[in-house]
């Protein structure tokens, strides 16, 4: 099959650490599929519930596969991803894991539900349906500093960026930190809202397919992408409810926003608070409305209506 | 014409006050015709320079007309306005001024840029025209505290919210503060982003046509709004660019997507750093892309290509 490469999921690592040995070496235009693990290690499965959650090994979470070396690559450059193609798994978990979260210090509890998926959609509950959006949670290069530094945070080097528009039709611009600039990829979503608040999507293992290119001397600051397929215009075809926050500190107008969805969610829809934030997580789109009308900015959270049906 | 009670443009006030004689009391499901002033208080016109963005009086800024007082409306109902149509007056203006907007510390200086428009298109100039997008910045409802209140700023009852979803097909919820409730509405833009990031938008006189109902008990802590109509699917024909901030303040992670959108900006079309900033308050969309990978968030600044003609 064509000219892809294939990385196998055991080639898969736990922190960005520069002095990891590549697995593979590419020139710029390599075609690469990569086989990844969901951001749970592996640790759960399908009837994986709450209490499993509960019982995460963390030193397992957030694995990623790579690193491949760029040939040519340098400091000052970008190291282009193009996302060709995903094959999807089937199922993804989305949990609410205590400490973890918009609202960590409300929902405190484990929580854990099963979505089954296909190319079209994924099957949050009966009755909601999301459109199946598949991309890389994690996409990143290794750090300039030495040693081992934690997947969960991004940083300007890409990683665990969470960008839900890193999907087919879709080119991200990674600054290069170090020679060879050494990419892995990981935490496969099927649907995310922008935001992800509760800290988790549909977390699933997939095979993602991409090509890698090199931009010389870009001179970005933090990673960049653009959209140029169908994933660009996303169709409501039932419009959509919006809650807002306005406060004069933008974390707190998100709060705000998202903890009035969770209100909306349950009157309007029956749902329990923790799935209502878990729905949050999956499917609210979170926007900067105004950051501007000193001293107090508006950030609005967006649920399309079709997700009912 | 059909049952609309009009408010002409005299009928404006400048601070929000529950003191304020109503200049029209009307029942639920009434129909209003709003004449507004522009934000800038008629103080500009369409040969407007930089100049004259410096010698603006703030004494007149922000201009809302009404206020309106609503029958039967009571502290814990929501005042529903569904926003029917606009009538456009030609032409817009979006100045920097100093001292305001998300990156005042770096632009300092006064600048205007006047577009022209008609109901499809904003031409902002040549070759960069975005879709007509009308909608009244300001709308609200009087405070519980006494006084006078700088219409600047939206809290819980609204005012200066600038969302710009807020156009034709959508209802708005504010939560009343006082008996009557009191609404105003001003500062009609045709055109802006999510996040007004220079601090102003296509600014323009409009007449706005609303439809005015009561939610009794709604008990909502901060405005909420429905899209329903065509404005809730934006098309990408083009494709969008994006740039991204990455810190741990989400303030930080807006400027720096900001920043390096200008950079592109630049690089890319050939626009003054000025006019880049301008261009972003009008067309580019902010969104939260995650808020949960402790300890760095992700702020996407979105570009629809389409607007380069």
């Amino acid at each position: 099959m064509s000219g892809f490469k294939t990385i196998h999921d055991h080639h898969h690592h736990f922190g960005w650490d520069n002095s990891l040995e590549p697995v593979l070496t590419v020139e710029p235009g390599a075609e690469l599929e990569l086989e990844t693990i969901d951001s749970g290690g592996g640790q759960l499965n399908e009837a994986s519930t709450a209490a499993d959650v509960a019982k995460i090994d963390f030193s397992k979470v957030n694995p990623v596969t790579g690193p491949v070396y760029v040939e040519g690559a340098e400091p000052g450059d970008a190291v282009e991803v193009e996302i060709l193609d995903f094959d999807e798994s089937g199922w993804g978990w989305t949990g609410i894991i205590p400490g973890f979260g918009l609202l960590a210090d409300e929902f405190t509890e484990p929580f854990m539900n099963i979505s089954r998926y296909d190319e079209k959609r994924v099957v949050f509950q009966p009755g909601i349906e999301l459109p199946t959006r598949p991309f890389p949670g994690t996409i990143g290069l290794a750090l300039a500093e030495p040693g081992s530094h934690s997947v969960v945070p991004p940083r300007a080097q890409g990683g665990n960026l969470d960008v839900r528009d890193l999907t087919r039709g879709t080119k991200l611009w990674l600054p290069v930190a170090v020679p060879g600039a050494l990419l892995s990829i990981g935490d496969t979503h099927a649907a995310q809202g922008d935001g992800e608040v509760c800290g988790t999507a549909v977390e699933t293992a997939m095979t993602v397919r991409v090509r890698v290119n090199l931009v010389k001397g870009a001179g970005f600051a933090n990673p960049r992408y653009e959209v140029t397929g169908a994933a660009a215009s996303e169709p409501m075809p039932k419009g959509f409810y919006a809650t807002t926050g306005v406060a004069p500190d933008l974390m707190d107008a998100t709060k705000d926003a998202i903890r009035a969805m969770i209100d909306h969610l349950g009157k309007e829809y029956g749902l329990e608070p923790a799935m209502a934030y878990a729905l949050c997580s999956v499917a609210v789109n979170l926007r900067i409305s105004e950051v501007v009308d000193m001293p107090n900015w508006v950030v609005s959270a967006v649920l399309p209506k079709h997700i009912f049906v």
